[in-house]
């Protein structure tokens, strides 16, 4: 196996080698080329390629399905930001921002079928099983954007429903970008499966952590501006399971985000999450879904040296520091 | 082979026993619901019965590859509205302002993905040919779109980028749906190309004498108002052909569309028209690109009688009178 850089640097080389038509059609196809040379660490696709190299040495076959998931991602995150009204992704413009909105929908629409057209590039007898997963998870990532949108109407939210919203959102897509690079390095159903469920929870720990960090974590190496989900109101883990405490904490809280926005509310809020232990508390939560990971990596038929390097993989995305 | 209506019943009957998610997914779901229960003509997944009958007795086998192309139908339609800014679309609201323009994108977003599952689900020996059918379609259908907000945009196009832009934005769909039909039907590779011929040209006709309806139509038997797109300054075959003229031609034109929308402006580019001949050259553009299709038509190993059946069907749907 090469080393997640070496990945990187294939995936992005596949995606300048894209041929995407150009001249007449350059309104359509540059806010394309725009979005996927955004860059970023490539980390859906990287695990493509790893789960097809670790399986059966296969990763030069997986690129145009692990192109695939990127361009899926990226899709989600123009059509997000759009809905969002962001203005800013990755230190440039947004898609809609930079072109305009409706060019924003439509090279969206136009990159999910892209998606779709790339990941299809499987061998035939894994056309069928490869497609169906792909969709799949489409509709879990749309089902999850969707909670996620009704959560910011709602104050009270089960733990459960929220668990199953990041599952959707975030999870979901990493499964099956370790799921699909298995199948192709030709992973029996059953590995394949538990790379599914590897990817899963590492991708549900990653969105807690996530969580954690825009509240608990250090300025300078985040790279966020701390308290940023507390002053946009979000409903993050640390919201979720504070709320769930008692009828006393709930109104606390709520008094807090009536405060308006700036370092008082964030402060306030940061507090009543000290005192409930939320800090711990998430932190143990990222702990466990990290823990349900490994354990679906280990029981993979794969050898201890390759466990190892997922495992690696895993700890890095999860315990970043920016 | 059954009639039209009954195949439309068919289309109805199982867009109505779709199982979409119902509860808590609601608010993703409703506008999907509320788009597929629109009605209308269903005249693109009826083609795909009605192909796959011809050319094999398969209809029931194509019922939800035929819904799928419905869905990705009516995806578009929600998208464009979106992008237009439309309020009604056959007598109702449309989702984006029934609903919202977030849930517009992504219950749109939704569609297309449930319309690939729809698609796919044709015999593995036909889901490759099928899947990539469709993705093209796709891609042609959104680019066809771009061309036509570029066209817009522009004061000078040409007659022949003009028809590129419907093929794409109408025909290929068209073609896509008897194509698909006729291979799930069993139809030779050379049969199901000219089966595609057959609709994409028909998609052509149909959108020419759509725009011809619209300046020379009947109000009473047309139901629109006429004279809207010169009201809106849409570029249609129509403007497009009046403007290849002259320079002289061209000069009247741009004036006659500075004045303000109504009457006044509708007579004024009319009476440019009817003086240059458009009205009788347009005619004749509509049965320059039916005679193609029935050309194709003519050309495949149906029998007389079949091919009686889409002849009629293609003379419904272009001679239509609202």
């Amino acid at each position: 196996m090469k080393t997640i850089d070496e990945y990187r640097i294939e995936i992005e080389t596949a995606i300048r080698n894209l041929k995407l038509p150009e001249g007449k059609l350059d309104n359509l196809y540059n806010p394309i080329r725009y979005a996927l040379s955004a860059g970023g660490k490539r980390i859906r696709p990287v695990l493509t390629l790893m789960a097809a190299d670790a399986f059966g040495q296969k990763a030069p076959e997986a690129v145009m399905p692990a192109v695939g998931l990127e361009t899926f991602h990226n899709f989600t995150l123009l059509h997000d930001d759009v809905m969002d009204k962001s203005e800013m992704r990755r230190g440039r413009l947004t898609v809609h921002k930079k072109f305009n909105e409706n060019t924003a929908i439509l090279s969206g629409d136009t990159m999910l079928t892209l998606a779709s057209q790339y990941v299809s590039q499987v061998p035939d007898n894994l056309l069928r099983v490869v497609i169906d997963a792909f969709n799949e998870m489409a509709i879990n990532v749309y089902e999850g954007q969707q909670l996620d949108m009704d959560f910011e109407q709602q104050s009270q939210i089960a733990l459960t429903d929220y668990i199953e919203m990041i599952q959707k959102k975030t999870g979901a897509l990493l499964g099956t970008c370790t799921m699909i690079g298995a199948l192709i390095g030709g992973a029996s159903e059953k590995d394949a499966q538990k790379m599914y469920e590897f990817g899963l929870q590492t991708g549900v720990a990653f969105q807690i952590q996530d969580d954690w960090l825009d509240t608990f974590g250090d300025y300078t190496t985040f790279g966020k501006s701390i308290g940023g989900d507390i002053n946009n109101g979000k409903k993050t883990y640390l919201y979720v399971a504070a709320f769930e405490q008692d009828s006393q904490t709930a109104k606390a809280l709520r008094e807090a985000y009536e405060i308006p926005a700036g370092d008082v509310r964030v402060k306030t809020v940061t507090r009543i999450y000290e005192k409930l232990g939320i800090n711990e508390a998430t932190k143990k939560a990222v702990n466990h879904y990290s823990s349900l990971a490994l354990k679906a990596l280990n029981s993979t038929s794969l050898d201890d040296e390759k466990k190892e390097v997922f495992r690696k993989l895993a700890e890095k995305l999860i315990g970043r520091k920016k």
